[in-house]
Protein backbone atom coordinates (compact mmCIF):
# COMPACT_ATOMS: atom_id res chain seq x y z
CA UNK A 1 0.00 0.00 0.00
CA UNK A 2 2.29 2.64 -1.19
CA UNK A 3 -0.22 5.05 -2.82
CA UNK A 4 -2.74 7.43 -1.26
CA UNK A 5 -5.44 9.53 -2.11
CA UNK A 6 -6.73 11.63 1.09
CA UNK A 7 -9.93 12.17 -0.62
CA UNK A 8 -10.36 8.53 -0.25
CA UNK A 9 -9.11 8.51 3.77
CA UNK A 10 -12.22 9.93 5.96
CA UNK A 11 -10.77 12.76 8.22
CA UNK A 12 -10.52 12.97 11.90
CA UNK A 13 -11.60 16.21 13.98
CA UNK A 14 -8.75 17.24 16.23
CA UNK A 15 -10.48 20.09 17.63
CA UNK A 16 -13.45 22.02 15.94
CA UNK A 17 -12.18 23.50 12.56
CA UNK A 18 -9.00 21.07 12.08
CA UNK A 19 -9.03 17.78 10.66
CA UNK A 20 -6.57 15.49 9.97
CA UNK A 21 -6.33 12.61 7.15
CA UNK A 22 -3.37 10.72 8.33
CA UNK A 23 -0.90 7.94 6.64
CA UNK A 24 2.27 6.05 7.92
CA UNK A 25 5.27 4.39 7.59
CA UNK A 26 7.85 2.72 9.53
CA UNK A 27 9.61 5.96 10.62
CA UNK A 28 7.36 9.21 9.96
CA UNK A 29 3.60 9.81 10.18
CA UNK A 30 2.26 12.62 7.13
CA UNK A 31 -0.70 14.32 8.17
CA UNK A 32 -2.94 16.30 5.21
CA UNK A 33 -4.07 19.23 7.91
CA UNK A 34 -7.86 20.93 6.90
CA UNK A 35 -8.46 24.62 9.06
CA UNK A 36 -11.18 26.65 8.74
CA UNK A 37 -11.02 30.45 8.74
CA UNK A 38 -10.43 31.99 11.93
CA UNK A 39 -9.02 28.78 14.03
CA UNK A 40 -6.31 28.37 16.84
CA UNK A 41 -4.65 25.72 17.86
CA UNK A 42 -2.90 26.29 21.19
CA UNK A 43 0.73 25.91 22.05
CA UNK A 44 1.98 22.75 22.53
CA UNK A 45 4.61 20.71 21.71
CA UNK A 46 5.99 16.92 21.48
CA UNK A 47 9.01 15.10 20.84
CA UNK A 48 8.26 14.34 17.56
CA UNK A 49 10.32 16.47 14.93
CA UNK A 50 7.48 18.49 12.36
CA UNK A 51 8.00 19.51 8.96
CA UNK A 52 5.12 21.48 7.86
CA UNK A 53 4.58 23.30 4.23
CA UNK A 54 1.55 25.18 3.19
CA UNK A 55 -0.52 23.76 0.55
CA UNK A 56 -3.12 26.55 -0.29
CA UNK A 57 -3.73 29.80 1.88
CA UNK A 58 -1.93 30.97 4.61
CA UNK A 59 -1.41 30.94 8.47
CA UNK A 60 0.41 32.40 10.75
CA UNK A 61 2.46 29.68 12.53
CA UNK A 62 4.59 30.39 16.45
CA UNK A 63 7.49 28.58 17.14
CA UNK A 64 9.77 29.16 20.15
CA UNK A 65 7.72 32.35 20.19
CA UNK A 66 9.02 33.69 16.77
CA UNK A 67 6.06 34.60 14.36
CA UNK A 68 5.24 34.48 10.74
CA UNK A 69 2.97 33.98 8.18
CA UNK A 70 3.68 30.92 6.20
CA UNK A 71 1.87 31.16 3.04
CA UNK A 72 1.37 28.26 0.08
CA UNK A 73 4.89 26.47 -1.04
CA UNK A 74 6.28 27.70 2.15
CA UNK A 75 7.41 25.48 5.00
CA UNK A 76 9.01 25.26 8.62
CA UNK A 77 11.18 22.57 10.56
CA UNK A 78 9.87 22.03 14.04
CA UNK A 79 12.38 20.62 16.21
CA UNK A 80 11.23 18.01 19.25
CA UNK A 81 9.97 19.48 22.25
CA UNK A 82 9.93 23.11 20.68
CA UNK A 83 6.59 24.95 21.71
CA UNK A 84 4.01 25.93 18.47
CA UNK A 85 0.36 27.29 17.78
CA UNK A 86 -0.92 28.14 14.72
CA UNK A 87 -3.70 30.73 14.20
CA UNK A 88 -5.77 31.04 10.40
CA UNK A 89 -6.92 34.34 9.35
CA UNK A 90 -9.81 35.08 6.89
CA UNK A 91 -9.48 31.82 4.55
CA UNK A 92 -9.26 28.25 5.24
CA UNK A 93 -5.97 26.71 4.76
CA UNK A 94 -4.58 23.25 4.12
CA UNK A 95 -1.17 21.87 5.51
CA UNK A 96 0.98 18.65 4.94
CA UNK A 97 2.50 17.96 8.35
CA UNK A 98 5.40 14.96 8.61
CA UNK A 99 6.40 14.02 11.76
CA UNK A 100 9.12 11.61 13.17
CA UNK A 101 9.12 9.32 14.65
CA UNK A 102 6.04 8.00 13.85
CA UNK A 103 2.93 9.99 16.28
CA UNK A 104 0.58 6.83 17.31
CA UNK A 105 -1.37 9.49 18.69
CA UNK A 106 -2.29 10.70 15.22
CA UNK A 107 -3.11 6.88 13.93
CA UNK A 108 -6.58 5.82 13.59
CA UNK B 1 15.97 28.87 11.02
CA UNK B 2 12.38 27.27 11.70
CA UNK B 3 10.94 28.97 8.58
CA UNK B 4 12.02 27.98 4.71
CA UNK B 5 10.79 29.67 1.42
CA UNK B 6 11.89 27.76 -1.20
CA UNK B 7 12.39 30.86 -3.37
CA UNK B 8 15.21 32.02 -1.12
CA UNK B 9 16.92 28.78 -1.47
CA UNK B 10 19.46 27.78 -4.18
CA UNK B 11 18.60 24.71 -6.29
CA UNK B 12 20.68 22.06 -7.45
CA UNK B 13 20.14 19.86 -10.21
CA UNK B 14 20.41 16.01 -9.62
CA UNK B 15 19.91 14.65 -12.93
CA UNK B 16 19.18 17.31 -16.42
CA UNK B 17 15.53 18.38 -15.75
CA UNK B 18 15.49 17.66 -11.91
CA UNK B 19 16.36 20.04 -9.30
CA UNK B 20 15.59 20.40 -5.46
CA UNK B 21 15.88 22.56 -2.64
CA UNK B 22 16.51 20.83 0.67
CA UNK B 23 15.74 21.33 4.12
CA UNK B 24 16.40 19.33 7.44
CA UNK B 25 16.30 19.42 10.94
CA UNK B 26 18.07 16.13 12.99
CA UNK B 27 15.62 13.65 11.56
CA UNK B 28 14.13 14.61 8.45
CA UNK B 29 15.26 16.34 5.40
CA UNK B 30 12.60 17.85 3.06
CA UNK B 31 13.34 18.42 -0.58
CA UNK B 32 11.06 20.72 -2.75
CA UNK B 33 11.99 19.11 -6.09
CA UNK B 34 10.83 20.17 -9.61
CA UNK B 35 10.64 18.03 -12.67
CA UNK B 36 10.82 19.43 -16.04
CA UNK B 37 8.13 17.31 -18.88
CA UNK B 38 9.70 14.03 -20.35
CA UNK B 39 11.96 13.25 -17.31
CA UNK B 40 13.21 10.36 -16.06
CA UNK B 41 14.49 9.27 -13.04
CA UNK B 42 15.35 5.79 -13.09
CA UNK B 43 14.94 3.27 -10.81
CA UNK B 44 16.99 3.85 -7.40
CA UNK B 45 16.77 3.10 -3.64
CA UNK B 46 18.18 3.99 -0.31
CA UNK B 47 17.27 3.26 3.23
CA UNK B 48 15.59 5.91 4.20
CA UNK B 49 11.84 6.18 3.99
CA UNK B 50 10.60 8.63 1.69
CA UNK B 51 7.14 10.51 1.92
CA UNK B 52 6.28 12.01 -1.43
CA UNK B 53 3.79 14.30 -1.83
CA UNK B 54 2.79 15.82 -5.63
CA UNK B 55 1.96 19.69 -5.32
CA UNK B 56 1.61 20.60 -9.11
CA UNK B 57 1.18 18.37 -11.90
CA UNK B 58 0.98 14.89 -11.85
CA UNK B 59 3.69 12.35 -12.55
CA UNK B 60 4.05 7.98 -13.09
CA UNK B 61 5.70 6.73 -9.80
CA UNK B 62 6.70 3.17 -10.27
CA UNK B 63 7.07 1.43 -6.67
CA UNK B 64 8.54 -2.54 -6.38
CA UNK B 65 6.83 -3.26 -10.21
CA UNK B 66 3.60 -1.05 -8.86
CA UNK B 67 2.92 1.68 -11.53
CA UNK B 68 0.15 4.77 -10.06
CA UNK B 69 -0.44 8.54 -12.14
CA UNK B 70 0.06 10.65 -8.38
CA UNK B 71 -1.78 13.81 -8.98
CA UNK B 72 -1.61 16.86 -7.07
CA UNK B 73 -2.67 16.44 -3.54
CA UNK B 74 -1.85 12.52 -3.24
CA UNK B 75 1.09 11.30 -1.69
CA UNK B 76 3.07 7.84 -1.20
CA UNK B 77 5.24 6.26 0.99
CA UNK B 78 8.09 4.13 0.17
CA UNK B 79 10.02 2.38 2.73
CA UNK B 80 13.74 2.13 3.38
CA UNK B 81 15.50 0.08 0.63
CA UNK B 82 12.34 -0.24 -1.89
CA UNK B 83 13.40 0.45 -5.45
CA UNK B 84 11.38 3.20 -7.49
CA UNK B 85 11.41 5.19 -10.12
CA UNK B 86 9.57 8.31 -11.22
CA UNK B 87 8.13 9.65 -14.70
CA UNK B 88 7.00 12.81 -15.88
CA UNK B 89 4.77 13.36 -19.17
CA UNK B 90 4.20 16.63 -21.01
CA UNK B 91 3.91 18.60 -17.85
CA UNK B 92 6.15 19.77 -15.56
CA UNK B 93 5.60 18.56 -11.38
CA UNK B 94 6.54 19.79 -8.15
CA UNK B 95 6.86 17.46 -5.65
CA UNK B 96 7.83 17.40 -1.57
CA UNK B 97 9.74 14.65 -0.80
CA UNK B 98 10.68 14.25 2.98
CA UNK B 99 13.10 11.60 4.09
CA UNK B 100 13.84 9.89 7.33
CA UNK B 101 16.98 9.80 8.42
CA UNK B 102 18.25 12.99 7.09
CA UNK B 103 19.88 12.27 3.50
CA UNK B 104 23.11 13.70 3.91
CA UNK B 105 23.85 13.08 0.46
CA UNK B 106 20.96 15.54 -0.31
CA UNK B 107 22.54 18.24 1.91
CA UNK B 108 24.30 21.01 -0.24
Amino acid sequence: MYFHDPHDRQSKELIPGLTIRSFWGEKMLASVVHLEPNTLLEEHSHPHEQVSMVLSGEIEFTIAGETKTVKAGELCIIPGDVPHYVKTGAGAVKILDVFSPVREDFKY
